[in-house]
């Protein structure tokens, strides 16, 4: 880029986020954000975090000390759980059935221990069968890792029963709730679990970029009692918990990323205002109302209605229909994003996220408008004009 | 946190941010952090990806296509480096002249390879003869790292001799340009170094949270010939350039953080319409105004004159002197940040940033009158009434 040649502002055109995430963030976390950057050891900054930890407690429903955002996105709350926890040598079970289970893996992998993987089919749940079998076959593993809400397939896996199993054999468990927190209950103490992660841009629809994270007074303890260093200074518990700790006097370590935890800290506001129960009954009855919608159209979901997320909807597309193309036309059409299919599903289903600020009634009418006009144009065999009149009646009865 | 216990939106107090980073954060950047979230995917989300790699080229004058954020703070900037160049069984001489060279060195010994340390005193530059010795005592050295603009002491190191030191004998250079990058030359190109990493909340003046980085095409080939996966999934560059890289089509890796993008960008357009040499000849006369006005009130540099860093001033504190009580009173009274001294130098220097928008005659002008009118009530003996004709002259003529 030359120096002369002059560069505009960035501005964002309007859309509506009904993918696997972002969200659309309400103007008054945008704004939180934009507030004036304050130091990150000013003493009314160590207040705002103070104030997060709780609130990160409550929708955590933990009590758990250890509660902190990550200064990186969910990838990086994900990667803070292995390499602290997990050692070199280590045998951790690792549930896959999907893209981030996968990705678990890797992460085990990655801090040269064993992982063994418990298999099941994309859009089914994690199987506690298997997992007991593989605790029994694998006496003395470190931990148990599963994906509580599968972004990439729109499953959810029974948290309670699995975090009990690791529990059983003596192993921790390490929970990817990237995608519930917010959305359906996330119960931290009541599962036992012991490491839970989250991403700040799903159903708490704050912003991209922070992972929050609660560590049960055991996983403290193993973080405490390693052989060897992390391999990750950046996500050094040791090290981490001398800022975010609850020591008067924080020590630096990185510098946090400020505004960024405005928007957070607005975000959880909003959802400690409506209630957690709220939040989860409107996430409920949203996932209700497009489901309604979409069967009245003809169309079909991914995953059996049992283990279905309310917040991530694996939508198949009907055959002979170029998913790409409908999801071009809705974003250019109606600022409409909704996501495509991951890793195997790709081209196969849609994934349409009802998260936080986008589980709306509001979403759930544009949406179905939106992809019923441009699927019968494309030709599509969809049943015409009941889509909406069918949501309406689980919305307003 | 109970959920009827009312909790209320975070306002920050106002300060003027005169520490070692976070800068002051112009209202263009924190505007455009508040623009609307759009998907990671979005057509347009990529097109503010590309611009802003063209813009970080310009900053980091190079022209390197490998050229991006990373999505977490300098030390994740600074961990991607050394993850994806460094394996286990290397050997990388570390230049050690402060607190961000030992973390380096904490780095390098978290991939598992060897650290040669080359130490100068807290306060002086990196010794170019050394770091020589150390080259040719350690035959193979993958690597020589060096931290150009010292955060914790003040001192510029001479970045184009030992990156050529580091060519001439075969290794890689890493070099850490979290405070220097667009306060004072960092030329990436013409160093001929190899990785380059900065932060945002420095001389750039974006919010904290982002870290700008460069590999040369050399660094380049080093990634993707490794012998072993790199340690971390999340800034496996093997990945992130599936997303980052130049590819009409961009793989997901992780969600970026959007706002924070939108943030950076505007703060890269702004130092673009500045002009960068406008901008270290700006951050040089700030320097000279308020060292003119220190030492007209008879304090005094940790560093000698050749070796300071115009962004970021250690000034010894008087004997007898409390520095905390110094810095409380100006946090409370003209809410002005400065910042203490780090590690060895805690109790003995301030920091006194002058970074990006901090780099301003108000700014110079508030620090000076608040110091010396502290440190008079304090009873220190300081020369009162010289400090600010001395600035103006500099600033005024």
């Amino acid at each position: 880029m030359s120096s002369n040649e002059p560069v505009l502002s960035f501005n964002p055109p309007m859309r509506v986020l009904m993918g696997p995430g972002p969200s659309d963030v309400p103007a008054r976390v945008l704004s939180a954000m934009a507030r004036p950057t304050i130091g990150h050891l000013d003493p009314a900054f160590i207040g705002l975090m103070d104030q997060i930890k709780a609130l990160l407690q409550y929708a955590f429903r933990t009590n758990n000390a250890l509660t902190m955002p990550i200064s990186g996105p969910g990838s990086a709350g994900m990667e803070a759980c292995f390499v602290n926890l997990v050692e070199p040598g280590d045998t951790v079970i690792v549930c896959v059935n999907g893209v981030f289970g996968g990705r678990m893996k890797e992460n085990v992998e990655r801090c040269g221990a064993t992982a063994i993987v418990v298999a099941d089919d994309w859009g089914t749940p994690v199987d506690p069968a298997k997992v007991d079998a593989a605790l029994k076959a694998n006496p003395g593993a470190k931990a148990v890792a599963f994906v509580h809400a599968e972004t990439s397939t729109g499953v959810a896996s029974d948290a309670a029963t699995l975090c009990n199993l690791a529990r059983e054999h003596g192993a921790l468990s390490i929970v990817d709730a990237v995608t519930s927190l917010g959305g359906i209950p996330v119960l931290a103490d009541e599962w036992g679990a012991d490491a839970v992660y989250s991403g700040t841009q799903k159903c708490l629809s704050c912003t991209p970029g922070l992972s929050p994270l609660t560590f049960s007074e055991r996983a403290v303890e193993v973080v405490q009692s390693r052989k060897t260093k992390t391999q990750s200074w950046f996500l050094d518990f040791n090290l981490l918990l001398g800022y975010w700790g609850g020591n008067a006097k924080r020590a630096y370590h990185h510098t946090a990323p400020v505004n960024a935890l405005y928007g957070l800290h607005e975000s959880l506001v909003m959802l400690h205002e409506e209630g957690l129960e709220a939040a989860w009954a409107r996430h409920a009855k949203m996932h209700e109302a497009l489901k309604a919608g979409l069967e009245a159209m003809g169309l079909s979901f991914l995953v059996a209605p049992e283990h279905r997320l309310p917040q991530l909807n694996a939508v198949n597309v009907p055959a002979g229909i170029d998913e790409a193309l409908v999801r071009a036309h809705l974003l250019e059409r109606y600022g409409l994003e909704i996501g495509a299919g991951l890793g195997a599903l790709a081209g196969k289903v849609w994934r349409i996220g009802l998260m936080g600020a986008s589980a709306t009634p509001n979403h759930v009418t544009l949406c179905l408008t939106a992809l019923e006009t441009v699927l019968a144009e494309l030709g599509a065999t969809v049943a015409v004009g009941k889509a909406l009149p069918a949501a309406a009646k689980v919305l307003w009865g």
